[in-house]
Order: structure tokens, then sequence, then C-alpha cells
């Protein structure tokens, strides 16, 4: 029997218990405030930004936006950063990627102030990760972590192979997955022979953008397999997992819509809710 | 036939190279400069920083250096790398540690401007590689890959696992070798069976700190095997491998002493040249 993990509720959960923590503050501090910015017209990101503002009200938190025109130059999306950055009402900032192809992301993304960092984009919020610094860790992979902590998976000790190597969720997935105990191999394009680095594995991470990458040769009995794809077909959403052929041999699996994608904001909203108690000095930064 | 890599030869050629390098910089340029700061009096730190001057000044760069006493405060540290972080003279700085006991290494660490941390050790500098971006990298590290490089081992495609996930070595290590196309294994001591991580491995690389940890029972015949430990015993300098059990087994082996540890110094070299040609703008960042 393979178990589908939840990730929808599991997901609403943490954002209900987010949404008592805003209630909870509201009285002797800020409501925590999620910045988001959006520059262009792209329909996919307009999508994108309107529900991670709805989820921002949702919870109960304060939701800021500036939406730039597609022509906005390098200085007016750094004015708006700095002056959000500024803010005492904005806890966190969101720069909506990807920016319009005239604008260079990384030095943009580099003017976000680590404590505003609420995305865990910033070169000096990776730096503190890879030093094993607290610090706003990126959603998406925080989210896979949930999910696995949720279902009380046991990481300490366990072998955990994560396929993909990219910024948003592979590279900083595999240190997360080390500070927490497991042994972690990194798979990707060069990777000779995939089955031999994921077969051994305890969990099973697909993060490569490669529609149905992952089927039953790769996967021991048992394990757990987390699918971080997304691919939009005429019969809905699929991820990197041929999922159907694994019914019966992985242990547990997340799904595609309703697995990994509905955490990711979920953490956003953790992030915003953390970065309201760093500031405020309520609480260490968050580890 | 095991083939012993002669570290201590390859790290000679990359020193005369950098030597080189520096002559023909003098006309046109300022001379590299590597400024050392001491804080205390230990005697082995007084060592290794001396053994590091003597170097600098072999390779025809400027010798700057600090001692500052024992009981020196936050603030006179701080002060000193301000100083040096602003002096055009000084192309790197190197903070050596560890600190006396009463001093936070890791802020005094990150006063060290990117573009001067030849140590690579910086969230900032740690960040950058975390992102795949260019910028200076920790000399052992950096060390073991230009070992590998000068004996013709192909990364790319190869499974490669580090066993040691500490912050001067594992992890930056990790991240150099899955930058070459190397499918990366990190293993540490919560990795419940260690020969099942390292013997399907190309490249075996023990930064444990566990004397003689790794022997024959983890290593694939015909593997290239990297020994970054160092323990002093009454027979000798010795490390995390039981190098005569390999003998005949591991294709390439890095003795102790005489491997990767003279890779360290001249490596500290090439990211002071970096430094000077990146201030120089005579080159872009180092990748």
């Amino acid at each position: 029997m393979t178990t589908t993990i939840d990730g929808a509720r599991i997901a609403r959960e943490i954002r209900a218990g987010v949404a008592e923590r805003v209630a909870r503050l509201t009285p002797d501090g800020r409501v925590p405030g999620l910045a988001t910015i959006l520059v262009g017209d792209d329909a996919a990101s307009a999508v994108y930004v309107a529900v991670k503002r709805r989820a921002v009200r949702e919870a109960g938190m304060r939701d800021v936006h500036r939406h730039l025109p597609e022509e906005a130059t390098h200085g007016t999306v750094a004015a708006a950063i700095d002056e959000l950055a500024a803010d005492p009402d904005v806890s966190g900032i969101l720069l909506q990627l990807p920016l319009p192809a005239h604008l260079d992301a990384a030095p943009l993304i580099d003017r976000i102030p680590v404590a505003k960092d609420v995305d865990g984009l910033t070169t000096a919020s990776a730096g503190r990760l890879a030093r094993n610094e607290r610090g706003l860790r990126p959603c998406t992979p925080s989210g896979v972590i949930e999910l696995l902590d949720a279902e009380g998976i046991e990481l300490k000790g366990a072998c955990a192979t994560v396929v993909g190597w990219g910024e948003l969720v592979g590279r900083p997935l595999a240190q997360l997955l080390l500070r927490r105990g497991a042994t972690v191999t990194v798979a990707h394009e060069f990777t000779a022979d995939l089955a031999a680095v994921t077969r051994p594995a305890d969990v099973v991470v697909a993060a490569t953008g490669v529609r149905g990458l992952i089927g039953p040769e790769h996967i021991k009995p048992g394990a757990t397999v987390v699918d971080v794809g997304i691919h939009r077909t005429p019969d809905g959403l699929t991820g990197d997992v041929r999922a159907a052929e694994l019914d019966g041999i992985a242990g547990r699996i997340t799904p595609v819509p309703g697995g990994v994608g509905p955490m990711t904001i979920a953490m956003l909203l953790v992030n915003t809710l953390r970065a309201a108690e760093w500031a405020a000095g309520r609480e260490a930064v968050p580890a």
C-alpha cells in the first residue's frame, strides 16, 4: 500500500497555525506584513502574486504590494526594494520572478535585507544556510522538510537522494537534509546511472524539471518519494515522477497537484511570521 | 599498483606559477599583498602564520602582518580588519584561527570584504559558492580539486563521496565537486553504513578528523582516495585513511604528509593573486 501525502491538508494546518500566532501577536506588537513586488504584466506571475497576497490576508497579515511597469529600470526596482526595506511595517519582501529580460535579477534580490528575505534567495541567506547559521530558508525546500516531518519520517541516519541541483530547490534542500542528519546524495543531468543512486535511498526528492523522469526502476520498495516537479499537460498538472507506476512500490508519495505545491505558500507565511518575530527581537534569528 | 599523488610537487609547481605571474604583474600594477592577523600567542598558530608569510614573500608578494595581544578586544580586532580592508596595498586578509576564547570568530570573519576573503570563509563567500556565483573559494577544498585536476581525474559524471560535513572542507568541497559535474554524496557521523556510500564512489575524500577511519572495506578497487585528515602521532603525521592497507586497492591516493597539506598554502597564494586581479579589474571575479 502506498500512502499519498496530503500536502494540501498539511499546508492548511500550517496556515491555520500561522493565523493563530498572528492573532495572538496583534495586541502587543506590529501585524506582520509581506510586501510583494511585481514588475511587468506576465499573466502567470500576476496569478502567483495574487494567490500569495490572498494567503497573506487570510492569515491576518498586512498585504503590501508594488506593481511596477514592464519597462521599469534597475533603479526604479531598486528604489522600491529600498523603500520597503526601510519600512518597519514590512516584515518580508518578495520580488516575484522572473523579471523582465532587461533586468538583472541577482543584484536586485541581493538588495533585500537578510532579515526580510522571506524567499531565502539572497546570497546572504544562502551563505547563512551553507555555514549552518540561523536565517530564513527558501520556501519550497523548507516545505519538503515540513512534509517529511508531518509524516513522521526520520531523517537522522536516513539516506536521501536529491535529483536536481537547482538554486531554488535542489541546492538548499541538500543542505537542509544534511542539517537533519541524513546522508545526502545529489544527482543531476550528468549523473551516469541515476537508478544506482536513487535505489538505495530511503527518501528520493525529484526536482529536475523533466516530466516523468522517475519511475519504479528508481525506487526502493517502501521508500518515500517527494515530487517537486510541476508540468502542465492537456490532462492537467503532472510531476517529475510517474506516480501511478509507483503505486504499491513507494511507501509514501507526494501527489502533483496537492503535494509540495501548497507547502510553498504555507512556508512563505511561516517565513513572514519568523521575519516579524526576528525584527521584533521576540525570537532569535530563525533556525 | 597504487599511485601516490605527490601533493608537495604539485603545490610547488602552483607556487612557481604564482610567482611567475606576480613577476609579470609588477611593471604595470600593484604587487599583490596578503595581510595576516594573528591574535595571541598560540604556538601552533604562530608557526602556521610564519609558514604562510614565508610563502607569500617567496612568491614575490607583499607580506603584511598584524600581531595583536591575547587580550585584544572585539573592537581592536575589528579595527585592524577595517584598516586592512581599506588599504589598497592589501589584496587579501587572513584572520588566523582559532581566536582566543573570549572572541566570537564569525562576526570578525564576516568583516573581511568578500573581494579580500582569501580564506573563502565569510558568509558572503559561502553564499556565492552556494549560489554558483564567482568568488574566492576556501583553500583546502580548492586544493583537493587542483590535485584531482593535476592527476587528470575526470569529475564530470564521476561518483564522489565526501566523508565529513565540516565548514572548512566537507561543505564547500561538496559544492565544488557538484560544480564540476560529479554526482556527490556527503556522509558524516550519522551515516549508518559508511562503506555502502563510499564503495560505489570513483573518488572518496576523507575529512572527518577521525584517525584511520577509512580502510580497504570502504574503497572500490581503482578508486581515487584523498586524505584531508592530519593527526600527530608518536610515529609522525597520519591521516583519516589507513593508507598502507589500501596499497594495491586504491588507484591513486594522497599521502599524509605531502598530499593535501601543501596544497592549502599554494591555494592561499592563488587566491591572493586572484583577489589582486579582481581588485585591479584585470580579470572578472574568479570563478
